[in-house]
């Protein structure tokens, strides 16, 4: 099949360094701090961000009450192989702040786990999107599920992605 | 809040180098190929994989009729801020195995793009949990939507998430 | 085991009766309609309610473009093996509010099928809840693929549900 | 608008009487008996049937460890205004299906609520499509959270719909 490429024709690789502090670090200091303080530590730079932020090139940035925001500028490394940026990025996002927004509403000593997620793609995502934005909100709290949802616009305020959630808070006094 | 970390006590950065090709060649080449000669060509090696495999590294292992399996090895890089695996890496994994079990239904010339996807979180992944297998099948194909299922699973064969979603077709003759 | 019931102790069944018209008449009236006008002609009784409408006692209240409203007074009759109104009732009401806010916005010729639905439950559901309300909106049209959420709320307006879903345009021209 | 129907044309509605017995005697008797109990009893006729499956005329037909099946016959009164069997008996089925296989794990003085469902729609359900069979199966059982798949067939055992759902457990020692 002449459509092939002989590895010699795909050019020079791009390339990026990524790097990131002990995860368990944060994991451990989150322990003796509610979620609203730990998710602000890590929004004013107090606490390293996770690794996995660090892969990805996404951001924390606001927290409230029950809610949160996460910024991502998608780039070439975002791709799939069909062109668009990678429908897991946008559910990393999206999981991200659901989880988040959960998280704003726990007392030190507690802990959540995400029980499942939905995402509706409602539009394709490039490197011509912008600056995307995640936005979580909590529909219903509770001792034991808190129900979540949210969002993704890119940087002309268009949705992209919608998400429905829960998680299962463990751990809670 | 004497839990707070300041950066100095963070300790050595961890680094590791991401690179990729330009995603428009595969994507190119895809256009006149099936999902199958296309999809096959990458398990081979003789198109460059998906810049979003190497960011995140995982890897299109094989590909059948319908069927497609993605394997990953989690690591320290793919922590989220409570200490393990990110969720967003098991549902990238899953996404790309449901929506590239549907393109190995699509003759040259036909594309696709993934309406929605659902991940239930059966089990926290770690680094412990050794190499992750994503597994994704058609449950019933069709000329404009494509349902599919999936699953991951640790070293050991556990399930830990399972995902359902929907593939839309376009372009298709 | 003696908390079983012998079927003499379950006392008088409560009975009620359903009746509906042949639901082909309002499928083929509606072929020549638009969305918006086959719905308004149900809302205002000049089309007969679907049998699922009469079964269920629920009733299409209100629709505008890209959206409609669904009541339902639960009752009795709805009750699951567990006490509470069955999650069944709500997911059809989701379900209703979301396939008809789609079909809004299709013209005459064109019609649609759910793809998938998820609903979230986030509060039980009891014949106190009162009059439920179910609003569906579309999130996202298309030409293929419409995004419609949707919420229920009780006589108080809680939120007892949410939902996410897609409905696949087909016929249109 | 031509389209319209006088209510005079409508011809003659039909009718069917629904009946049901008290639902409070079975999710009474429930509580002193652990889930497999209380649903073989169900199935074996010795508890009566819950309301909502009078009403929509499904039935439990057997369970096992962390399974449940249910059938229904469609019939014109399950109808939706697009002239097809309306999708929430569909979910209605499969919520049963997937809350009911988790049931059968609980012992006596545990209870459960669902959290949430997602189904996918894979084939259009109508009166031809003969007794529809919803089998439920728990994926991953928990002291807090089962999570459950299930599936629907038609009366040729063609999938008509898929379901991945979680559980809540309540009240276990």
């Amino acid at each position: 099949m002449n459509s092939e490429l002989p590895a010699a024709s795909w050019g020079e690789p791009r390339s990026r360094e990524i790097s990131w502090h002990d995860p368990s670090l944060g994991a451990t200091a989150g322990r003796s701090m509610s979620g609203m303080e730990y998710l602000t530590a890590m929004v004013e730079g107090r606490l390293p961000a996770p690794p996995i932020a660090q892969t990805l090139g996404f951001t924390l940035t606001s927290v409230a009450e029950g809610e949160a925001w996460f910024s991502c500028e998608p780039d070439e490394s975002h791709y799939n192989p069909i062109g668009m940026v990678h429908g897991g990025l946008v559910c990393t996002l999206l999981d991200s702040a659901l989880g988040c927004a959960s998280h704003t509403l726990l007392s030190a000593g507690a802990g959540y786990t995400s029980i499942e997620i939905k995402v509706n793609y409602l539009r394709a995502v490039t490197s011509a999107s912008g600056m995307l934005t995640a936005h979580g909100w909590v529909t219903k709290p509770g001792r034991r599920v808190i129900f979540v949802e949210g969002d993704a616009r890119d940087a002309a305020g268009r949705v992209v992605a919608t998400a429905s959630g829960t998680c299962l808070v463990v751990g809670s006094t």
